[in-house]
C-alpha cells in the first residue's frame, strides 16, 4: 500500500513528545499533585482516544492514584458508561461543554474516583461542521462539590489536535490541583 | 526536582515507534481489516493505560470501526465495568488468562462490539511476585463464537513494556483477523 500525506504526519507526530523537557511533563505533576491531595483521577477521553491515560501511566506507582479512563465514541457507549444524557447529546452534541461536564462526572463516579477530567473533541480530518471546526475540543473537570467547563480550538493534523487536546488537559488538570 | 533514572527512560522511550517502517504500523493494518470485516473492535486495556486506543485512533476513520475502551484499575471497576467475577479475579489475579478472556468478553459487550481485544500486565518497576515477575502480560479476544488467551513475558522497562504489550497485542489482533 501507499503511504498518503497523514501517514507521514503519524510517523512523524509520534515523536512529537520527546521535544519536550522532562521538567514540563505534566503527568509527572499531575501525579505529585494527587499524591500530595490524597486524590484519584478518573478520565473520559473520545477525541484523545486514549493518549491521556497512556502519559498518565507512563509514571511508575500511578495505579496509586489513577483508577483508569473510559474511551466511548459512540453517542450509546456515553450514555451507557458515562451516564451522560440522550437528551443533552442531542441539544448540545458530542463536542460540547455540556456533554464534557456529563462525561467528567460520569467517569468520576462509575470508576469511583475523585477527580473526573473528560476530553470531547474532533480531531479531524472529517467531522468538522460550519459552527463546529475540525480542531474544536472540550474539557470537563469534576470534583465533588465543583465543577468546570472550557473550550479550545486547535490547528494542526490530527495526530497535533490529539497532542494538544491532551497536553491541555493535564495543564487544566494540573492549574485546579494547584489552586 | 530531580530527574531519577526512569524519568530519562520515558523521555527516550517516548519516540520509540518512530523507529518503524509506515508499513510496519499495525494500527493501519488492524484498521484494514476491521473495515474488510465490516466487524467494530472495543478494547479492555491496564498495563498499556490507554496506548492502544492511542495508537488505533491515530488513524482517520477510525471512530467507524472502533468503539472505544475501559481501562480499569481496580478490581472493582473491573468487575463493575468489564462484567469481571470478582471469584476469576480472586482465584487467578488481575495478570492471568482467566481474567483477560472475561475483560474481553466483557469489554465487547459493554461497547457493543463485534471484537473485544483485552490486555492486563504488569508493567512494573513495582508490583511483581515470583510467580508473576514484572513483564508478565495476558491477552484476550473474544468474538461472539470464538475466544482465545496468550501470555507473554517482556523485558526492559516500564515504557518498553507498555509499548511491546500494545504492539503485541495489535499483532494478536491482525493474526486473528487474517485467519
Amino acid at each position: 500500500m501507499g503511504h498518503p500525506a497523514f501517514l507521514m504526519s503519524v510517523y512523524y507526530n509520534y515523536s512529537m513528545s520527546e521535544l519536550s523537557p522532562l521538567s514540563e511533563l505534566l503527568e509527572i505533576t499531575v501525579g505529585e499533585l494527587l499524591r500530595q491531595r490524597g486524590w484519584r483521577l478518573a478520565v473520559a477521553e473520545s477525541c484523545t482516544g486514549g493518549l491521556i491515560g497512556h502519559r498518565i501511566t507512563n509514571i511508575p506507582g500511578s495505579s496509586t492514584y489513577y483508577m483508569g479512563s473510559i474511551t466511548a465514541y459512540a453517542y450509546e457507549a456515553k450514555v451507557r458508561l458515562l451516564g451522560v444524557k440522550w437528551a443533552t447529546l442531542e441539544k448540545y452534541g458530542a463536542v460540547s461543554k455540556p456533554v464534557v461536564l456529563e462525561m467528567a462526572r460520569g467517569v468520576r463516579r462509575a470508576l469511583a474516583a475523585d477527580v473526573g477530567l473528560s476530553v470531547s473533541g474532533i480531531a479531524g480530518p472529517g467531522g468538522g461542521m460550519e459552527n463546529k471546526p475540525v480542531g474544536l475540543t472540550c474539557y470537563g473537570l469534576s470534583v465533588p462539590d465543583y465543577e468546570q467547563s472550557w473550550q479550545f480550538i486547535w490547528e494542526g493534523d490530527r495526530i497535533h489536535i490529539k497532542e494538544q487536546s491532551a497536553e491541555q488537559a493535564l495543564e487544566l488538570l494540573v492549574d485546579f490541583l494547584r489552586s
